[in-house]
């Protein structure tokens, strides 16, 4: 079953806004069996969205989601677009009104009449609850099209689309099954991989089997999908082609179906019982991020210093100052220094370390930008190895971040296999 | 003059990728006044393809913008599929063959015949090379509309965008002038602040200004654009307006033109000349990782302590372990030690500090989760609130720093004014 996804907000189509609603819709229809055919973003105009509405129903698209548009202010007018488009008119919904009074006085806030206006809903809708906000999601039918509209704040559209909407797609379409599988690859490139499983690959088509390869900063995801009516039967050749690719290339894969680096080191670290910390100079707190974005991350993450400044490295983490001063900030020997002092003084069982040239300035001929050096620090040694990265201060920070996760995870495993033989 | 985005790829529609190459480009393409007026996600296949460009040249757009399916795996078939469109067919391109060979070169990297094949070009095209990457960018002209197709690679893309295509842009079009300003505000919510500048905003209408309000957590941006011949003129009554809503909400604005609030206090600190450093729990270092993602932050952030364990907190910020023990980590008393430890340690003239229940656990009755409580140290006082933000991780993280940051901007600026006095 096919799906079109429209979001409505001029902040889209001037840059202003990143539209991460639709990528979160369309993963979710996937689960489901549902398949994102289009997405189109059009402007807060009126002639915009009806062409939009006409272009979905024309196409005789049986679900058609739209978002954005829906805030109590005068730029918002897709409510208003839609009463047209559906020959219907707004009515106040009693119940709806309490739920926005309520949710006000909750926040002891004070209410206006433009909030109590979201009570105002389209007479030949279903209507969507907001639990988590005050734009109510709307459900039309016209021509064997479903249209939903709903709020862009995205943290309320996806409770609207998890509480609401699932239960009555779920419930109104006959779904078909889809099976998605995504194997995370590290420190290979995209077309280096693709040669090396050229032949494998080769064997997906006798499957029905797709395949996508979907590089990132340091990391090549590869997403395997098939779809059919048993979904047994599609998790049987996934899996077993999945395994298959598994052995092919050992080394190189950190998890499976879009883990994060983070997630397999929580799963590590909680495994093992052991813990971590981390001493940051050009990832300035990032890897310390990552880790505790991860819930339940105080388990194993004791904490982090952030050693920006030279008299911080000395100061807080017992860094060498003949050294700071004789091989640079930016070195095997500081890094190392890093790494082993901030082990023990926070009590960890490994430490991560990082030293570099973020950029955009800094560099010098001998270390330019995007020269960086990692350290781990275990019981049993140091190590470290040094990285030239890009140009751009944002995707060096992120990629020494993501080799550093992944000296850490090679380490701990190493470790952990060893200790076991 | 108006323009189409179209993005190709599965990875998009399935949700696995968002697009933020949409959202760039309208951007770099409003300066130089050009309007997204739809942008259309479509799949890597054939038929998907044909009917997103047939729809582009029927529609008449002058500008049609392609990014995506460009790369050297199968899944990639953007450049066969513009081929037939055209109708043209590839030819080897030497030139760019030579910079593929070095491009690998330069990097100690084997060159693969599908590395090699993306010197094959379609005859009929201008090339728009690549100097990031290995796959070059495509101008094509047809029935008056210039179709222009580059890699989805976000780096590589915008590299061919800035260095070819603005260029292209600039000679061969007739640009009207268009001019936007964004004012930036934090603690008031969307449809409070718009109440409050109700009569203000009807004044817009008499001036041709669109208005429109952009929230996200903890911020709300006010835009305001206007368009027309004379780029003096336009500037003249938006910056006049602004001034205007500066004047009426002085407490509110941090800033204008989607300035990050890591860069206003980029701006402060470097101008007064102070120093920052940050002891963080519940933030886990995100604090210091937003401070050290603006480039020169060098200048004024010495470090952070990220103290997740309460040991960390006793021995590194010297927290009173009876308090710890008395008041719990998430409180008043800890939080201001925190603060003030980190200040005596690192030698700053400002401290940040942050403790509380991010989630999704670890709520009690009396402290639930989202329940945070931040503290700023100065030379003069410590200064600390508690909060109450929401139940989600990620959210509670990225409020707790907006807050923190808006408390030490206020408290910097008073600090000026008071020493100015």
């Amino acid at each position: 079953m096919k799906a079109l996804i429209i979001t409505i907000g001029d902040e889209i189509l001037i840059g202003q806004t990143i539209d991460t609603n639709s990528a979160w819709i369309g993963n979710k229809l996937n689960e489901i069996g549902i398949e994102i055919d289009q997405i189109l973003s059009v402007r807060d105009r009126e002639d915009a969205i009806i062409e939009a509405l006409e272009f979905a129903i024309n196409k005789r698209f049986p679900l058609v989601i739209l978002t954005g548009g829906l805030g109590p202010t005068k730029d918002d007018i897709t409510k208003k677009v839609l009463c047209k488009f559906f020959d219907t008119s707004l009515e106040m919904n009693a119940e709806i009104l309490l739920k926005i009074e309520s949710y006000f006085k909750a926040r002891g806030r004070d209410i206006l009449d433009t909030n109590r206006q979201q009570a105002a809903l389209p007479k030949n809708c279903v209507i969507l609850p907001n639990n988590l906000g005050t734009a109510s999601g709307m459900l039309f039918e016209k021509d064997n099209s479903m249209v939903v509209s709903m709020p862009g704040v995205p943290y309320e559209m996806k409770g609207i689309f998890e509480e609401q909407l699932i239960p009555h797609l779920k419930s109104n379409f006959d779904l078909p099954a889809i099976y998605h599988k995504t194997i995370m690859f590290e420190g290979i490139g995209e077309s280096f991989l693709a040669e090396k499983i050229k032949d494998w690959e080769e064997s997906l088509n006798a499957e029905a089997i797709k395949i996508a390869y979907l590089p990132s900063p340091g990391v090549v995801k590869v997403r395997l999908t098939a779809m059919g009516n048993k979904m047994e039967s599609l998790q049987e050749k996934v899996n077993r082609k999945a395994k298959e690719l598994s052995a092919l290339m050992p080394k190189f894969i950190f998890g499976e179906d879009d883990i994060k680096l983070e997630e397999t080191i929580s799963e590590i670290l909680n495994n093992s019982g052991k813990t971590i910390s981390t001493a940051e100079s050009c990832t300035g707190g990032y890897i310390a991020h990552l880790l505790t974005s991860v819930a339940g991350s105080s388990n194993y993450f004791k904490g982090s210093i952030v050693s920006y400044a030279n008299e911080v490295k000395e100061n807080q983490l017992g860094v060498s100052s003949s050294d700071l001063e004789n091989f640079g900030a930016v070195s095997k020997e500081v890094v190392e220094q890093m790494a082993t002092g901030v082990r023990s003084r926070l009590k960890t069982d490994y430490a991560i370390s990082t030293s570099g040239v973020a950029g955009p300035t800094g560099g010098t001929e001998v270390k330019p930008v995007g020269f960086v050096w990692i350290a781990i620090a275990s019981k049993h040694q140091v190590i470290s190895k040094k990285f030239q990265f890009e140009k751009d201060r944002a995707r060096n920070i992120r990629r020494t971040a993501m080799s550093a996760l992944n000296m850490l995870r090679r380490e701990v495993e190493n470790e952990l296999s060893l200790s076991k033989a």
